[in-house]
């Protein structure tokens, strides 16, 4: 039997050894990778279907629901478009030894903030293979080593392309244990990683809330969390009323299961009235159920009374929460009561009112006039993403290549002594 | 008897809705603040010399030294050196509000990352008074509300800065608990404060290394960590001696007791011949201990043997360990093994080498041709510092009003949906 402590030292070391080579590989040698992955993404279709095709047998095994195993499913069109984000991020400018600030002080020394990888990154995740590709590419990109532990139910998938990251790390020059994956699916096996703090420098849960609270407990290291996303539409007077009914519907009805789909709609009652039938309409029509406050209730019919406990609740579903409010005060003070500090959207005409919400609204992202569907690596111009964090400490948001880097201060002098 | 789990939970709590006032007062509004303080600082010298008194009358019952006792002395020269620093972080770019980028989407999405503040700031702290008013400053400025945990040696002096921060709050219109003094010195205090982490967004623990290992294992939230610094010197084979015996002596003896101190002396074998009988006689003119690798301590008149547990140590005294070593490379291992990531410093004339060991260290400050005793935050420009951080995460080195801060997307759209 394998022995966890030995194994997961051994290769969390290799990891802290192939992050000191990584840190000072030039661009080129970074981007030839990626696009040497891209590539055997594409030569390698059969292999890496076959592979697939094994953990899909397995999966009323493992109790999977049809939207898991859909998206545990591979096809050549799947692999084409993991190919083609590898070489988005090929395109991105490289993070490291970006300078981000150079100072002239006035006894001559020449201060300058570098950018620089974190180190060796401990990514846990769950059932979408494409994740691993994504991840080890960030990863490298930013100059980072990565301990790859993904879910059993996608072993033989993640086995595979883990083979493809390393051919191509080889072919390449860059040290093999740049990009590996945790060879066994034994759950104690993070527990074990999640003690090596002077090892592995930040951990990225991305999974349920169990995980993450696990993580969160048990970690010797850093931690990037994503908790819940309850994520807000404040509708104000001077809102368009076509674009505020287009953009609840978005944000709702795009993909309701996701971190920023909207959960509760916030409307000022000066405009209810009008509102919030023709939006109630529009949302029944896509089978949304709705639960309104006192007021806004009789507005919407067919809406059931909302407690205080949906205000609270990330629904993750065809569901959405409704209350009225008498001003933009109250829409805040109720975000900051209720809100998880994920996504925030005021839809209004008045750019006084725009600018009062964008600074007292303390979410990773407030927007005004857009679905809080966009708060995503991709849409941000991040390339993609390897979480979305909703801690407000080191990265907030959607995290690309530059949130895993950090900065080291880099001195020039001539001679200077302190007096 | 006063109840902690109350008590913590009641300052937090009016620590966090100050924060949110904080968060959107003006610049002018701060830099009136800390006029204010600067003023009131220069007006009360006697009711603060006063206090001062009170606390200087007990050191003995604490069993404090003559070093620490001159730490926590006031003077009149001292306090007017506390109301220039005060003045000299409000003439600082007030960070919060700043757009640090903005991205123009092809969707027409205008996405910008703002700079915010970290919210509530826990600090904890030693004897000595005018950190209390650093600290303040520094919170305020960076719109976070500050919960300051001073030393029970200096809580007289403390209280009646204190005092005096909050009538100046009170006088500008600022919310009077954006700066709060905890006013118990129970220990027991602070574990309670440290659970607190839905209301508490980053501890700061300024103090010696039992402090920061008990925060950093009870902390519920953030911490950002001070850990020793075992700063290196490396005297490349194309050193300038002359330049590096200053440096040398400059980084050793200038305040031996502190972090960014020099502990070990790195010399390429090229050199040392010449090197090591200059720089050994000059550290021994200025009383420092030598302990010298088997080929240098015969260079040095009255070395003793370095063992390999000497250059693991943080002496904060005048010991300096010396080793010579065959190449950069060997440095850079030496440095990689035994440094603690704080200060690192080539000598050299060579360019390629200066590069080569900038990229190659990884520490929080990498320094060419320049003392050690340079990494902190008024050298740097940051005006001052609330702590220097060891970590990797967030902050790296000195702490000023930036490190402080966080940021949240702002997305300005014009009625953009998902498709």
């Amino acid at each position: 039997m394998l022995n966890l402590s030995e194994y997961t030292k051994t290769v969390a070391s290799q990891a802290r050894a192939a992050a000191r080579e990584l840190a000072v590989v030039t661009t080129q040698q970074k981007i030839d990778w990626l696009q040497a992955v891209a590539g055997l993404l594409r030569s390698r279709t059969q292999e890496l279907l076959a592979a697939n095709e094994q953990d899909l047998v397995k999966t009323s095994e493992y109790g999977l629901n049809d939207a898991a195993i859909d998206r545990l499913r591979l096809s050549a069109d799947r692999l084409e478009g993991i190919a083609v984000a590898v070489e988005e991020i090929a395109k991105l400018p490289d993070p490291i030894g970006e300078i981000i600030e150079t100072k002239l002080r006035p006894n001559g020394l020449e201060v300058s903030r570098v950018r620089v990888p974190l180190g060796v990154v401990f990514f846990i995740y769950e059932s979408r293979p494409n994740v691993t590709i994504d991840a080890a590419a960030l990863c490298v990109m930013s100059g980072n080593a990565v301990i790859l532990r993904g879910g059993k139910e996608a072993f033989q998938s993640n086995s595979a392309f883990h083979k493809l990251l390393v051919d191509a790390l080889t072919e390449c020059g860059l040290p093999e244990h740049s990009v590996q994956l945790v060879s066994t699916t034994d759950r104690e096996a993070v527990g074990h990683f999640l003690k090596l703090g002077e090892l592995i420098d930040v951990t990225i849960p991305r999974g349920g809330r169990s995980l993450i609270e696990r993580v969160n407990r048990e970690a010797a290291m850093p931690v990037i969390k994503h908790f819940d996303g309850i994520c807000h539409i404040y509708v104000d007077k001077s809102a368009d009323l076509d674009m505020a009914t287009s953009i609840v519907v978005n944000s709702k009805c795009q993909r309701p299961g996701v971190c920023n789909a909207l959960e509760t709609l916030l409307v000022h009652e000066d405009v209810a009235d009008e509102f919030l039938p023709r939006v109630g309409k529009a949302l029944v029509d896509q089978t949304v159920e709705l639960r309104g406050c006192e007021k806004s209730k009789p507005l919407m019919p067919g809406a059931k009374p909302a407690s205080e406990q949906d205000y609270g609740t990330e629904y993750l579903d065809l569901i959405l929460s409704v209350r009225t409010v008498r001003s933009i005060d109250e829409a805040i003070d109720h975000i900051t009561e209720f809100g998880s500090g994920h996504t925030d959207t005021i839809i209004t005409e008045d750019s006084t009112a725009a600018d009062y919400f964008t600074a007292r609204v303390d979410s990773a992202a407030v927007m005004v006039n857009a679905s809080t569907r966009f708060n995503d690596g991709g849409e941000f111009g991040l390339g993609a993403e390897i979480g979305i964090s909703t801690d407000r400490f080191h990265a907030r948001g959607p995290c690309g290549v530059r949130e895993i880097t950090t900065y080291k201060y880099v001195v020039h002098g001539d001679g200077q002594i302190r007096v």
